[in-house]
């Protein structure tokens, strides 16, 4: 089998920005991504953020014949946004909805809804085993003050150990998507780490595309230029990332971006650009065991660094649970205390004094109000406690292991 | 190693009905139930409907000496009540959460808040890796009337996926929990025929316990007996289930279950009966791929048959989503109409009779609510036809797959 000729694996990642009413000329863009796979013919497209289930019908309809066989992942109240179109069969799919998801009262990002999930297709090419990975992390938006550090922590890490968990029985393993996170932030080198995942446009050997491999710059026409203003180049914010687990190699020969409007056309694909690898897998004489060793002291330094962003995040968390629920009992006393002044004009103390009725009912439906926000928010914190505590505790186990080792090995 | 001595491993099961405020004597039978664990010295303990995590802290300070490793899966507002006692070390761990959870108007039965969920935990026992998996699927609230058979049946197959994907490289897998589905319920022929787990009661060389290995019995002071007068003997739902993947074997030599209150005690340990498996882990000369083709003209029946009741479910679920949405653009509409009635006073038509001010309000108030209402139901009821969508495209793949294989093998 070690002669045998490499496999040619051309992959295609997009962000595709389809949000129905929201964005820009998507039905436009919709049909533009479609030509682009249809010409270009890829073996593997991993898109996000359809969110219409129809863009995705049309798509399908229109790839049928250069890509027989598609996924779409259903999750959340308007879908998880991914789905997978192949040249090759899928055989099996699972889908997997993080536990936190950004605060529901922050509803201008709309993130919540969208029930954010790393959708799972498993593909068989040659004998081969294809773990494909396609997922869409909840966003940055403000880097200085991120208060979302915390929720897309334990998103990387719940996506690490994802893929760990059932990527066991794989061959390779490829994960596609835009991970919302720039190559050096903690979570890139926690899920990187966790995971042993290669990131393509380090390992390319020939790159071609905007500068730095950015995927969100500021010469396409739908970023938003404010927030690319401290990144002059753009951001890198999507990315393909793979290994081989078995006794194969794989190897990035070409990385490409897509650089803003095409020539010939006047709009961009999307607000993000797409990132297209050309992977070259290969069976190995013999298998080759990830060099673990030298690895893990950096391993243990990245998991410690994203539990101690997870603690902050906690203590923050429990805050807001308090001020929330402490928010809600004192709606609840005025609540009281007015159906007390109720009762006691009824029995006929102060009937002596005209009753303020409009006031007295404006003060009563805007404690209501108050209580059930109040009420719902310290709910969702509670959640939010528990989640992160969870991570907190899988990290902490995660780095017992990891610092056990190697007196034991 | 064929000529090791088999493995002997002891696992008990329990649904502990341990929720705060709301379980009789909960704090008596916790400590029964850790005296219980204690004196006789499982291999392993996986608990289910432990929602106070205080509790689970004073089983783990008492368990500590004969149950060194322990986890308790976090998850949704008050946690996932699962957890799990080992003699052996936890290697790792991992929770995945059901994406339909019964309906949230169903608040007297509670089970929304609750998450439900499958943890799993991986357990290394003389080079032998286990995963171990306990959940708790959804109540049936009404056996005749089962609004909740195509959610557990979504429950079924996520937990059948779920166990499917992460269980590539285990060598045993276990799987304990209260199931809440009768040994013949689609749901259970569903779990088992798609992830090959066997039944320990069907398969144990010795049973000892309650006639049929009931597990919900009148017998029991706790059981509510209105629901159990059409099973004289009770019901079972509690389960413990095993397979070996690769080059082993599992047998169950003896199977037990508590009967109800024991000797020299005034309260049995829960509503449920504890189920306790005794089990021999034996390592054979060669692999023993399972028998799929004999099976696998069943699996396709059984998967058709889910896929029909899913298939109602997704029926139902429509029905519920188009009534919502129209409840609330009635709502919606009589706002309208009544803005424009205090848009028609204020410009001065209509000025002439009295405004009855106070039924205006009320009116106002309800249509507000019932608007709300109707909204949220909406936003539910999508939900539910999305992930019964995507159960149903599962299945049919599924489907697909298992009709092609014979003609290609």
């Amino acid at each position: 089998m070690a002669g045998e000729p490499p496999l040619q694996l051309r992959v295609f990642d997009l962000n595709c920005w389809a949000i129905r009413y929201l964005s820009k000329r998507r039905q436009e863009r919709v049909q533009l991504i479609g030509d682009k796979l249809r010409r270009e013919g890829f073996d593997l497209a991993l898109l996000q953020e359809v969110w219409s289930e129809q863009d995705y019908k049309d798509l399908k309809a229109k790839l049928a014949g250069c890509y027989p066989f598609s996924h779409y992942f259903q999750s959340g109240v308007i879908g998880s946004g991914l789905c997978v179109f192949s040249r090759f069969p899928i055989l099996d799919t699972f889908l997997y909805q993080y536990s936190l998801n950004g605060y529901p009262y922050m509803l201008q990002h709309g993130d919540w809804f969208c029930g954010k999930s790393v959708g799972l297709v498993i593909i068989k090419i040659s004998g081969i085993i294809f773990n494909v990975y396609v997922t869409h992390l909840h966003a940055e938006y403000c880097r200085e003050k991120d208060a979302y550090l915390p929720h897309r922590l334990v998103q990387a890490w719940e996506l690490a150990q994802f893929i760990r968990h059932t990527s066991k029985a794989a061959d390779v393993v490829l994960l596609g998507g835009d991970l919302n996170m720039h190559p050096e932030d903690v979570g890139i080198r926690l899920l990187r780490g966790w995971t042993g995942l290669r990131d393509a446009f380090a390992e390319a050997t020939r790159f071609e595309g905007c500068e730095d491999g950015c995927t969100l710059v500021p010469s396409n026409c739908f970023t938003v230029k404010a927030e690319l203003l401290p990144f002059p180049l753009g951001i890198r914010i999507d990315y393909i990332l793979y290994k081989a687990i078995s006794s194969f190699t794989v190897k990035c020969e070409e990385l490409k971006t897509t650089k803003g409007t095409a020539p010939g056309v006047d709009i961009p694909l999307s607000d993000h650009e797409a990132v297209m690898a050309t992977l070259h897998i290969e069976r190995q004489g013999q298998a080759v065991g990830a060099p673990l060793s030298s690895t893990e002291p950096r391993l243990v330094d990245v998991v410690t660094e994203a539990r101690t962003e997870v603690e902050l995040g906690l203590r923050a968390a429990r805050r807001q649970r308090y001020s929330s629920g402490r928010m809600a009992v004192l709606a609840l006393l005025l609540l009281l205390l007015q159906a007390a002044a109720v009762l006691g004009t009824l029995v006929g103390l102060g009937a002596g004094q005209p009753f303020p009725k409009l006031s007295f009912s404006l003060l009563a439906f805007l404690a209501i109000g108050i209580l059930l926000l109040a009420a719902g928010l310290h709910v969702f914190h509670t959640m939010e406690v528990k989640m992160l505590q969870g991570t907190e505790q899988q990290m902490r186990m995660v780095l017992r292991a990891l610092q056990e080792q190697p007196s034991h090995g």
